[in-house]
C-alpha cells in the first residue's frame, strides 16, 4: 500500500525545529512505500486552508541547509483545533488521501494530535498521527529533554557568560529576564555560564517557587555586599504566592495570546520592574536590565550540536514509527548513559497538555540557585563546543605608597 | 633608555577588546627598550587607586585566550579626569618610572587621554599617551570604522536574521531597539540580516533623522499590508524634532550617567512604547517588541575576525607608534583596499570627544531604511563566515478543491 504523508509544525519556533522536519522529508525518501511527502504551511491552520507544499520536489542541498536554519520553515500557528477544525482537516487529508500526520511541536501541539486522533478515531478515518517534539521550555511529560530547550540554553548560557564578564568590568545590578512560564530549566541553565569563583548569575528564580519581593531584596543585597556586584537570572513566569505574575502586577491589564495566556514574551517591563525595586529599595545605582526576548530561541549561529543531532533524529524515528505500522504516539527522548539517548515511542496522552516543570533536586534550597544535579542534567545538553571565556591571572603590582591612606 | 608601558581600558565594554590590550602586552615583548608592561585595573581610576596588574607575569597561552574573551579583562571605568584627578595620575606615573600610557577606549577615552596628555605637557611631567580604539559604536572622527562596531554589527545582523525568520513563522510587528545615542550605525547593521526578497528588517530608523510618531506609524501600516507581517529595528537615541529622546517622552524622569547622558540601555522601555503606538494606533493584535541590550556587546561566541585581528593590530601599532617616538595620538583605522586598511596616527583633538554620525548618503531618502553604500560599506567588516540561513522553495500541492470559497 502506498501512503502520502504530512507533516506541520505548531506553536513557538526554535533553532532546530527544522532539523525535525528534515529529519521527516528525508526519512521518507528511503520507503518506497510513501508516495509523497507534504508539508502544510503555517501547522494544521495550512491543512484548514488546503495550503500544502511538495517536499518531494526540494533539493537535499536545500533540505540541509533548511535544516541548519532556525526557525519553523514551514510556519507557525497557535490555533488549536475543536470539533469542527478537526472536520475541516479530515475533509482535506481525504481529498489528498493522505494517511499520515507529523506535528512537530510543544505541548499545545502534542494536545492537537491528540484530539485529531480521537476525531479521526470516532470518525472511521484512517489516520496516523504522530507527535515530534520541540519546545525550548523543556516542559514534555515523558521526556528527558526536549529539541530545542539545548539550544536555547546555549544561547542563555553564552549571554550570561558575556554579561558576567561585562558586569565585572563595570559593576553594578544585572538582572535579566529568561523565557519560561511554567518550567524554569531556560532560566536555570543561565548556570552553565559560571567558571571562576564569584561568577555570575548569583541569583536565579524560577516559577517553580514563590518569587517574595522582600527576599529578592535582601538576596540581592547579600550578594552585593560581597561582590560588588550582582546578576541575577529571573523567569519571564516568576509569581507571587497567590500564583499571580510579577509582570502583572506592574502592567495591571495584560495581554493575552489565543490560549488564553497573559503575555509575558515581547516585553521588557518584568525586567525594569525588579531594576526598579532594586534601585528605590537598595539605593544601588547602575542597574541594568536586559529581557533575552526572541533572540533565546531564534538567533542564528547559536546551536548546539548534540540539540542538532536529536532533533533530527526525533524526525527520522517519526518515520520509522509510521511505517512500522504505530498508529499515534509521541517520539520521546529517553536519556539511557552519560551521554547517549534513545527515542522510545510514549502515547498521546502522557504529553497532551501537560506541563512539566523542573524537579525538586533540580532547586537550591534557598529557591535562588540551581544544584550540582541540574548542572550535571544539563551540560551535556549544551554540546562540548561552548567558546570559553578567561581572564587575567593579575599579579598585582606593589603600591608605590604614594596615595593617601597607603601609610605614606 | 628603558621604558615602563601602562595599558587601560575604559567606557563600554566590547567583544574585542581584550584582542587591543594582548595586542599591545605581546607587541611589547618584543623590544629590549620597554622593561615593563603593567595594566591598570578599572581605567584611569586604577591609577588614582595605584591598583596596577604586571602584565608581563602573564602567559602567552592566556594572555591568547583573554584575546578571545569579551568584555574589558583589566576592568573599566566611566572617570573622566579633571586636573585633580590628572595630578593624582601623574604622582602614581612617576613614583613607578611609568612614562608611556595606552588607554583603549571611544570618545570620553580619547578625550581623557589628551586631557592627560596636555596636563603632562603643562606640568612638564614626561609622559606619551596614545589612544587606541573601541566602540560598538563606530562614532569616532577621523576613523572608517572602530574596533568592536564590527562585532557588535554582526550580532545585530545574525539576531535580526533569526528574528525574521521567527516573525516569519508567527507573522506580526517585532520592533527590536538597538545600541546607539547619536550614531545610527549599529542600528543600520541590522539590513545586513536580509537575504530574500520581502525578509526583515523592513524599517530602520537611525538617531540621524528625527523620529515623527506618526510618520513610523504610517511606515509600519504599508510594510504590514504588503508583507502581513512588519520587523523594526530602532536605535535606543532615537529622537523627536526639538532632539527629545523618545524614550523620555515615555519615562519622564530618566536617569541620567557619570557623564550627564540619560540612561537610555539597560531599559526595555522604549521598544514597549513603540509597540504600544503600534498596537493601539494600528489595531494589529501580534506586536512584539525586544531590547537586544547588553548582549550586542558582550554575548560570548558572536566575533567578526576581521574584528579581532583589527583590534589586535591597533594594539601592535600603538607600541610600535611608542617605540618610534611618538609622543601622542589616536591610532585610526583607515580602508586602502576593498577590503583592507591601514593604522595611521592621528592627532588626539581629531577624535577626542567629538561624535562622528553616519553620513548622509548611508540613510534612505525616507530615512527609514540604510543605502546600497550602507551595505557595501558594512558588508565586509563583519567577516565573510556569518552563518547562512534558508528557506524551502515550497512547490505548492494543487488544491483539493474541498474547501468553501475555492469554486466547490
Amino acid at each position: 500500500m502506498s501512503h502520502k504523508i504530512l507533516v506541520a509544525q505548531g506553536g513557538g519556533p526554535t533553532a532546530v525545529i527544522n532539523q525535525s522536519l528534515v529529519g521527516v522529508a528525508l526519512e521518507a525518501r528511503r520507503f518506497s512505500s510513501i508516495s509523497h511527502v507534504y508539508g502544510a504551511l503555517h501547522g494544521v491552520r495550512g491543512i484548514v486552508n488546503d495550503d500544502l507544499v511538495d517536499l518531494g520536489q526540494e533539493t537535499v542541498a536545500n533540505l540541509e541547509a533548511v535544516a541548519a536554519t532556525p526557525a519553523s520553515a514551514l510556519g507557525s500557528t497557535r490555533d488549536k483545533p475543536d470539533l469542527k477544525y478537526c472536520q475541516e482537516i479530515f475533509k482535506v487529508l481525504k481529498a489528498h488521501e493522505i494517511d499520515t500526520f507529523f506535528y512537530i511541536g510543544g505541548n499545545d501541539s502534542s494536545d492537537t494530535v491528540r484530539i485529531v486522533a480521537d476525531e479521526a478515531k470516532k470518525g472511521g478515518h484512517a489516520l496516523r498521527a504522530i507527535h515530534i517534539p520541540k519546545t525550548i521550555d523543556n516542559d514534555l511529560v515523558g521526556f528527558d529533554h526536549t529539541p530545542g530547550f539545548p539550544s536555547a540554553a546555549r544561547f542563555v548560557a553564552q549571554a550570561f557568560a558575556g554579561a558576567n564578564l561585562d558586569n565585572a568590568a563595570l559593576p553594578g545590578v544585572y538582572c535579566a529576564v529568561i523565557m519560561g512560564r511554567h518550567a524554569g530549566f531556560l532560566t536555570a541553565a543561565s548556570a552553565l555560564a559560571r567558571k571562576y569563583p564569584g561568577d555570575g548569575p548569583h541569583l536565579i528564580y524560577v516559577p517553580e517557587r514563590t518569587f517574595v519581593v522582600e527576599k529578592f531584596l535582601a538576596d540581592v543585597k547579600d550578594v552585593y555586599e560581597q561582590h560588588g556586584r550582582c546578576i541575577i537570572a529571573a523567569s519571564e513566569g516568576i509569581h507571587d504566592e497567590k500564583g499571580e505574575a510579577i509582570i502583572t502586577k506592574l502592567v495591571g491589564k495584560a495581554e493575552k495570546d489565543a490560549h488564553g495566556n497573559v503575555q509575558l514574551s515581547g516585553t521588557g517591563a518584568l525586567a525594569d520592574l525588579l531594576c526598579e525595586e532594586v534601585k528605590n529599595k537598595l539605593g544601588i545605582k547602575r542597574v541594568r536590565g536586559d529581557t533575552f526576548g526572541y533572540l533565546q530561541r531564534s538567533f542564528v549561529g547559536c546551536v548546539s550540536k548534540v540539540d542538532q543531532r536529536e532533533a533530527r533524529e526525533v524526525g527520522e524515528k517519526a518515520v520509522q514509527y509510521a511505517v512500522g505500522g504505530v498508529q499515534n504516539g509521541s517520539v520521546a527522548i529517553k536519556r539511557v548513559g552519560d551521554y547517549a539517548v534513545d527515542y522510545p515511542l510514549i502515547p498521546l496522552e502522557t504529553v497532551a497538555g501537560k506541563t512539566r516543570v523542573m524537579e525538586d533536586n533540580l532547586i537550591s534550597e534557598q529557591a535562588n540557585d540551581v544544584t550540582d544535579a541540574f548542572l550535571a542534567y544539563a551540560q551535556p545538553l549544551i554540546g562540548a563546543d561552548v567558546p570559553e571565556v578567561a581572564k587575567l591571572r593579575a599579579a598585582k603590582v606593589a603600591k608605590a605608597g604614594v596615595l593617601l591612606g597607603d601609610g605614606t
